[in-house]
């Protein structure tokens, strides 16, 4: 049988397939990670939303279950400082929404959970030694990159822009993930911050490759064989998924987002800061289209979402996404419902196909 | 030598290479067009800034200088009814750059000259009977399309969604061009206004291709024969380029665009309407960045462009861009700076060397 004409991920990484399952906090479950690695591909864990402890637990569940090469996924930004005013304006904002589901604005809430790479996540880091260390929004200091580069994992970072990419491989990473605007969730971005001016996967990916080096991942609007053929066309030597593995039954989501996801069309999402204080393209929903998609009153990253558990709360328990992120791509259509291990070899097979039916004649 | 796959486009078209030179209002010129038919592409005229007059010399001098295929390109926008209100308060914003540039903001203007497709324009197809005829903007009145069809025209037209390619197959056009967000000049956007939601291209194409049974031409991102073995990937058909042949000589334009597009990046565009007001893809300059990119305040297509002449006149003169639409799409890195037949052969010739070298082994 034929094989994926580019080898450089799969040798750096150790995998036999060119599909990277993409992390996301949250919803990426073990078993996903497990069938993920265990089909070819590479499985990746993400942490954002995971303690220390429960990251370790997590890490020794997978490494029990497969033997093949993982990725593990933090996110790298910087906790802001406390902002009380900015924290009080934006509980004023929600506060008419608390007001109609029963709830009191003034009742304390929690912080909003997604932790950054930290000396004790590289502890964890370095007793599991995953094959793959993945970062989001840019790298961590440089001590800790160290640290993780000294473990044996080779290090990779998403980039929104070429200028981001060329950052990222002056800084140490083996690969680079060139993440389109058609990808869900969080952007990567980190050098830039104008959502206006982020760039389409067929445009970011051939800049990336001609700008970098260091062998290129491409994602954002792939969920079929097609995309990750025409990545491969573009110069990308893997791809890497997320939206297609939410479909998945291995995949941890509210009912609400589940609901969202399958009737999800081309033009059904937007790219919102209103759930964490960092851009991320998700299903529009009655949140981002009162206050957002951009708002200006959101507070810094990751301090958005605690003041939001109570009514979000609310509403699942009532089946309606008022307020909850429904994370997801521009393909989401496209994608298919079966396993993660099915859907990581039937992406490669689907891939090969298209390779093999649209050759030149 | 090995051919491209996909004859639906070449045999719908009568062309040999499954590359269509966009229409570029103001850019293209008669020798671009022929330049791109001479090469066995689909040269494309546009006459949204032309007049019947103009367009029928034009027509005549392509007609006389090559017998291949031509496309002419309409907008099929309808005209607003006059708004004095919406015109003065557009003014009074640009008053401040009238005093700067030592104009006085109260003279008078010529109105915005971009003319939607009618009867008149009807007879010219009817003179010159071109073997394409593509819209921007929907489609005309149906009174119009049926006039069009008669005279044997293949009828395309653009979509920014699957909706849009949709609506356009059951209104009768044989092909669609499913036109990702990376694409510079105006969205084609119809059904949808809402900027928030557009598609890249990587996400639309295959998503369109589902949806219709028509062939799709893919465009937006695509400057080099990776984007077009890209696009092939995803299921088009054929691929329409515009940003690549504004590098030509054969092009048009000041040269504050020129250089805006020599050194224009991956991430130095966004969509704004300020110029004409309907959202359109640019390299982000002083208006953009001080009014928009997307702006209220800007008075309803085509009506914005007059006002704006007398400052971009003067601003063009001092070598400024301030005011000037430097339309462009966001793989204008990727451009190569031949004539426009050798970048219709060259697009074709690399994407055959792309399918070529990157296949399963």
């Amino acid at each position: 049988m034929k094989r994926w004409p580019d080898r450089r991920i799969l040798d750096l990484f150790g995998i036999d397939l060119p599909i990277i399952q993409a992390p996301m906090a949250g919803a990426t479950t073990v078993d996903m990670v497990v069938a993920a690695a265990e089909a070819g591909g590479l499985g990746s864990l993400p942490s954002a939303q995971l303690s220390v402890a429960g990251l370790r637990e997590a890490l020794g569940e997978v490494r029990a279950l497969t033997k093949a090469p993982i990725n593990v996924n933090f996110f790298s930004h910087v906790s802001p400082p406390a902002d009380p005013a900015a924290q009080m304006r934006w509980r004023a904002l929600l506060a008419p929404y608390y007001v109609e589901s029963d709830l009191n604005p003034a009742e304390s809430v929690a912080g909003a959970g997604r932790a950054p790479f930290d000396a004790l996540f590289c502890e964890v880091v370095e007793e599991f030694r995953p094959e793959v260390v993945s970062f989001h929004f840019g790298l961590p200091e440089t001590t800790l990159v160290q640290r993780v580069k000294a473990t044996g994992a080779k290090i990779v970072s998403s980039a929104t822009t070429v200028a981001e990419a060329v950052w990222l491989e002056a800084n140490g990473v083996d690969a680079v993930i060139a993440m389109g605007i058609e990808a869900g969730g969080h952007r990567g971005n980190f050098l830039t911050h104008d959502m206006a001016t982020q760039v389409g996967t067929m445009a970011l990916v051939p800049q990336v490759v001609d700008a970098v080096s260091i062998p290129v991942i491409a994602a954002g609007g792939i969920a079929d064989g097609r995309g990750v053929a025409a990545a491969l066309m573009l110069g990308a030597a893997a791809v890497q998924v997320g939206t297609a593995y939410l479909f998945c039954p291995e995949a941890r989501i509210p009912a609400v987002h589940a609901d969202a996801l399958a009737s999800a069309g081309d033009d059904s999402t937007a790219i919102t800061n209103v759930f964490t204080g960092r851009p991320a393209r998700g299903v529009v929903n009655r949140l981002m289209r009162e206050l957002g998609p951009l708002s200006d009153t959101v507070p810094a990253f990751p301090t958005a979402g605690g003041v939001l558990a109570p009514i979000r709360a609310k509403a699942e328990a009532a089946s309606r996404n008022d307020f909850t992120n429904l994370w997801a791509g521009q393909a989401a259509r496209l994608a298919s419902r079966v396993g993660a291990a099915e859907l990581t070899r039937n992406l490669y097979q689907a891939a090969l196909d298209v390779l093999d039916s649209r050759k030149p004649v």
